[in-house]
């Protein structure tokens, strides 16, 4: 490793210049890779996009495996691990960067939403605020935000610097975030030899604070999905010979369900609250700086300014950043076709899933859920239920030396100054790696709040991106140089 | 028309009994054709199941005809339109009877519960209370309780008897009963020459009162079936950056709907009460005779005693016969595919229906439930409404000639005294025959109450079905004769 004053990431960062195009073709030639790991028709898909990342990590210098996880009944998708040759020598010292993403995608449905198959990557033109972007299912979740430091770690070895040489690095991308991680603990646990050398790990899987300004996100909230199916007859009836004879799951769970709020927004649950920490009021005048604009949030998603709802007390940004919600991502029940068809189903379902914040714990409130469903069974009814994932909310230190390091190349790399934030989206694999390891994540991202993330047309502007290739350039020289 | 004492059915009966086999053969034909009017893809499955009627009933001697309904830009299923030559004579007598039926059936999703393929008809073994019986989707909705007045119309040709050469019968099939005979009013209105010399109409889609005790029904209930899908943002969201900070269709549209009934199972739609007649203290100590088990009906669907729930103050059978109920028969939001999405969708859709009894109008019901929804539209939504068809609640006089020639008829058929009962079911036809014709329609239907219909392995037992077609030969004579 050579003597931090002779560390440059100029070299880099000239190579990626004159590089955009390749940049963003390679990110293609993944995107078109449909890698929806909750479906088990795309499984060879994700073993493809899993083994694309690797052969990039292998021209970038370096050493890449495709981990099987998962067991032989229940077979999970591969991890991809790499790590650079300085990992195993002796001599070198500094930092050692773990990154973490993943390769795998959300569904692409519903498919007659999207202008262009989500599958078949296209670069659209500016369009007022938007700038030029790539859409495609992927394109900033995580594939877009993934290539970028394959790219940083590319320009490295191309230009010869020290770094890509001397710096410790180990890469590890999962095909299940989109489905749970459920294999990324017990991953975690089984390469702990490997893993545990690691000093910070740096995650680009949030968003950009808005278009002008970069952020660093020190805080994500938990997760707790679950599916909840209510049973009544043993077979479908005719609404006419059976209606308002006996249970009609639809209605019952409707029932059940719309009881999980109160008038304020607040989840009815019992206990569900006890352990929320509350905003600090330091951190709710700094985020009250950000001048974040609700209003013109919900115009960017077609609603109005009444349709700022959600838990009395709080703003929009509180809500998102610092409170837990019940939301329900699924209902499903009786006759969903055209036309009409008077039935009275067997049963009904919903997938019912829970934002946390620290401290609460993910299996603590789904077995609270569950037991509050148990307390209101509707007469004649029975309750199936399905945990799908969770993961613990995670807040991670403001002031350290590597998330400064991290804040100083994004200053170099937009011009700007990178603001401090939170985002009400989950990243699990933040508090495996602090309970298991004892690391920190850094989580610095670059995708824009009308992203379209988990929905069609999921786009990454190319500025986002090329910024997002700088920033881990310059990052790891700020890296080696001081954290 | 010979005199009434030298009318005989029996030579018909007899025709019957020596032809069982053929006549379920030729069901087992018309079962095969997939007639499912409420989904496009069935079109000319349609065309063809009524065709083969048509075709039929030309054996049996009636002049029959496939006439086209609908628009250019939107057209309906054909009817099948047929005529005795007594029709026609005008020195012909006696009664006109209007055999009206339908020749589509419900969709058979979900497909993954039948036991065997639902065009693919089978005849399974007895089994235990349960007789032998033909396994299909229409068998018993209502092909197979059609097909037994057509091999009764067969029977009469074949044995040469008067009533088939002098009986004024005309034979109206429709396809889309199942899809809400949004063409049949005006069938009626247009064809009102031929339709309008009928003088009572018989109906074979209801049920016996159970396996041992044949039944008239004399009271249908209407039905106003609607759709309503709740709109909020104009994307899907993803659940981690939008939950708590604007309206999740879902949820809100949960909330909304489960409102409509009160802790009594009353529905909550100011109004919904007021045109309910109530039941008479004679005709609930008629039900009460019956001895109708609403504890083993239960436990036929699989269900606990716990499971008879329903508007206060009424049991079973009198909320089944008499009472008003609003249903949920479909929900739909959100991601419905295995595994997890964390996803805040931009819509949720239910199909909300009202069964109703008199004098309660399907049009004030559903105006009245619209306008209900439209004073709880959640913030920042916005509803979209669909009326998918309605019809109004029948109740025909318990005591004419035409019903006690028909109650003989079961008598002689079976053995046993028929009873009179209501059933919760819809017939809107009977509806729109008195008020455009002005004629009674008399309920006589074979069906049990645990024949699936609309449901996964529909049946017809063939005890069942035979007793059908021996009591509509029968039916012919006794009508002729004193109707």
């Amino acid at each position: 490793m050579p003597a931090p004053t002779q560390l440059s990431a100029q070299p880099a960062v000239d190579w990626l210049k004159a590089n955009e195009k390749q940049s963003v073709a390679r990110l293609i030639d993944w995107l078109k890779i449909p890698s929806v790991s909750t479906d088990p028709a795309y499984r060879d898909a994700c073993a493809k996009a899993g083994e694309w990342a690797a052969v990039k990590l292998r021209e970038a210098g370096l050493n890449a495996d495709l981990l099987p996880t998962g067991t032989k009944d229940k077979p999970g998708h591969p991890i991809v691990l790499a790590t650079t040759p300085a990992v195993h020598d002796p001599k070198a010292t500094g930092p050692h960067i773990l990154f973490y993403g993943h390769y795998d995608v959300q569904p692409a449905d519903p498919l007659n939403l999207w202008d262009s198959p989500p599958f078949e990557p296209v670069i659209r033109p500016k369009d007022g605020d938007v700038g030029e972007r790539l859409v495609a299912r992927g394109a900033v979740d995580d594939k877009g935000q993934v290539a970028s430091y394959l790219e940083a770690l590319l320009a490295w070895k191309h230009t010869g610097g020290p770094v890509a040489a001397g710096l410790k690095v180990t890469v590890l991308l999962e095909g299940e975030e989109e489905s749970g991680s459920v294999n990324l603990e017990k991953f975690i646990i089984d390469h702990k030899d490997r893993l545990k050398p690691c000093t910070v790990c740096l995650i680009s899987d949030t968003d950009m604070f808005d278009r002008n300004t970069p952020a660093i996100t020190y805080g994500v909230r938990g997760l707790s999905y679950n599916e909840v199916t209510l049973h009544a007859s043993n077979q479908d009836l005719h609404s006419g010979l059976w209606g308002g004879r006996c249970p009609n799951p639809i209605s019952e769970l409707t029932k059940v369900l719309a009881q999980l709020w109160d008038k304020d927004y607040r989840v009815t649950i019992p206990g569900f609250y006890d352990s929320v920490r509350d905003i600090q009021p330091a951190e709710r005048e700094s985020w009250k700086r950000l001048g974040f604009d609700a209003n013109q949030a919900l115009a960017g998603i077609g609603l109005a300014p009444a349709a700022d709802i959600g838990e009395k007390g709080f703003n929009a940004l509180e809500r998102q950043w610092a409170r837990p919600t019940a939301e329900l991502n699924g209902i499903v029940g009786g006759y969903i076709g055209a036309g009409a068809k008077t039935v009275i189903p067997s049963h009904a379902s919903a997938k019912v899933s829970f934002r946390l914040v620290a401290d609460q714990d993910p299996a603590k409130i789904r077995d609270a859920f569950f037991k509050w469903c148990n307390d209101r069974t509707p007469p004649g009814c029975r309750w199936e239920f399905h945990d799908h994932s969770g993961g613990f909310p995670v807040t991670v230190p403001t002031s350290s030396p590597a998330l400064d390091a991290c804040r100083r190349a994004l200053k170099r790399a937009s011009g700007k100054q990178a603001v401090l934030m939170k985002t009400g989206g989950s990243i699990p694999v933040g508090g495996l790696l602090k309970s298991h390891l004892g690391i920190d994540t850094i989580f610095m991202g670059f995708g824009l709040d009308d992203d379209r993330i988990h929905s069609p047309n999921e786009k990454f502007e190319l500025d986002c991106f090329r910024l997002a290739c700088r920033t881990h350039a310059i990052a790891m020289e700020e890296l080696a140089r001081g954290a």
